[in-house]
């Protein structure tokens, strides 16, 4: 029998540690790899490239309207793969639990993110669990690293992008840091933020056609910032038309009473597309045919300039640069 | 220019996150794949299986005779790969910071851990780094998750274990755990209890023959506990003689003073193996050939009962049960 809530010693990789691992983590993730039960899990390669990335999450609070911090973690790892072009197979993860920490959430979580992996088609093979006294950490940490294959014929990389290349957006901007900040904040909207949190990797599967260049997540730091990388990585200038940017109603409402931008706001479950303009129409069509595509559009395109800079166009053709986040509005957003 | 402290901005994914990664992480960890700066890491597989393992570090004190929390999270993620029989090849790196850490002690773990990478022959591919506010975590949290491959030809494996197989470890047990103990609580000891912390993948390299069944690293719960789980996944009891195993005079002593039991402590850079009995005496005398192996000898068997017990035999020939660790007397050590 597990105790109520989280003690030292069920970090001392002794019994109680033990007796953790069995009653809340094997018990969600139960898969072969993770039954093995030994100081590495040997697992079988698949064809194509290894990908591999890691993330920690310290999100406050660690349950949100649209997820919690588990489901959160296995999809933003499950994301950084497949925006990489990755078919995600394996995840790893490691519990950083403040003393005291309720069990039954804790179960909850590990219940959480073993329902986002399965729902993406990848196993947990691989866990660790860490106990800090009460006030050494804020209720839980996760860090998720995950591994992918990326098929051989599959060449995503900010260096394909050229000039005249169309930058698409999924879906609506800012869900995820608005869900996060309204909630902390305690704020009531006449119709609520839901958190975007989702894998993305079967969504890609649908619509990634040879004039995919490359494909970015806009997590922390937003659409802005995201961009902002992506063109100083490609060693390009980016124009985006900043109306065409689909942000739904209570996002705008909220970013205009909170004094945000929503260009500036975490996303857990949409992806920025660099297309050749030949294939964009049929990108399109295929993200409209998937729900987590329905809003996707064009927001602007890669310029003929070497600046690296990313430029805002208003509808009267005025140009200003959209920098990188500056400063932090918002922490502990994933 | 990076500040002199770690401020929330760092974690906002924005310019001040990429100039800590730039100054800090890629300054120190300096590789080709680091240096793709992509969601995701793509990476050359190696012949062999694949081996991942993952493990999250809080140790109090981050700065301990004989390492750091960076040379000890390379450390135990090295050899949680090279136990299983794994070439280590490929870090992840996840880091969870309070605000107000120095970064001065930030950029000495990452030059630390990129010695102890360095000097074990394993790349730091990717990172991630998030902010807390202060209060929010204790200094400094790494979880490390690592990548390795399986020569065919090595089949290392709990269910090897056959009754009158040898146990061997390769050294002094507790140097660890006292190392930490005492610098947490003062106390000063005539010859000072460094940290064994060690990279053990070449060492292993050196000695694992076709005879080497399983190893295993006694780390949180000590040599006790490891053997525990040992016999309980091998479905085998065993016996050890607790005089032949090594203990160093200070942690001897230090033991004694605080009520520890050196077999419960935990170790950084020690294995276990279990030996078919006709490789024995060939594994000891190449152990015996490497720094880290000096101390090396067999201390007990494996017995032809089925009970998954671990028993201790006195010089007198009785015997008792050598349970798991129970409870947490050294929280924070790893």
């Amino acid at each position: 029998m597990l105790e109520d809530r989280i003690i030292m010693a069920h970090g001392s990789g002794g019994r109680l540690s033990h007796q953790l691992i069995r009653d809340v983590f094997q018990q969600a993730f139960a898969n072969e790899w993770l039954g093995q039960m030994n100081d590495a899990t040997v697992l079988p390669k698949e064809p194509g490239q290894l990908a591999v990335t890691t993330d920690s999450f310290v999100i406050s609070p660690i349950f949100f309207a649209g997820g919690d911090i588990g489901k959160l973690a296995v999809c933003g790892t499950v994301n950084d793969l497949a925006v990489s072009g990755a078919i995600p197979k394996y995840l790893t993860t490691g519990f950083i639990i403040e003393e005291g920490f309720p069990v039954a959430e804790l179960l909850q979580i590990a219940n959480s993110m073993a329902a986002a992996a399965s729902a993406a088609g990848v196993c947990l093979v691989a866990g660790d669990t860490k106990v800090v006294e009460r006030g050494g950490a804020d209720k839980v940490f996760i860090n998720t690293t995950g591994i992918g294959f990326i098929p051989t014929k599959r060449k995503l990389s900010p260096e394909r992008i050229k000039p005249g290349d169309k930058i698409i957006i999924s879906g609506t901007m800012g869900d995820h840091g608005i869900a996060i900040v309204s909630q902390r904040e305690g704020l009531e909207f006449s119709s609520p933020v839901v958190s975007d949190c989702a894998t993305l990797n079967q969504f890609i599967d649908s619509f990634i056609l040879p004039g995919v260049k490359c494909m970015r997540d806009p997590t922390r730091g937003g659409l802005a910032t995201t961009l902002n990388e992506l063109a100083g990585q490609a060693g390009v200038a980016m124009v985006i038309e900043e109306e065409l940017v689909p942000v739904s109603p209570a996002v705008k409402g909220a970013c205009d009473m909170l004094g945000l931008d929503p260009l500036y706001l975490a996303n857990e479950g949409k992806v920025i597309v660099i297309v050749n303009p030949r294939d964009e129409a049929a990108v399109l069509d295929r993200m409209h045919g998937h729900p987590l595509g329905k809003d996707a559009r064009t927001i602007g395109e890669v310029l003929s300039d070497e600046s690296g800079l990313v430029l805002t166009e208003t509808v009267l053709g005025v140009r200003r640069i959209l920098g990188m986040l500056e400063g932090e509005h918002l922490p502990r957003i994933c």
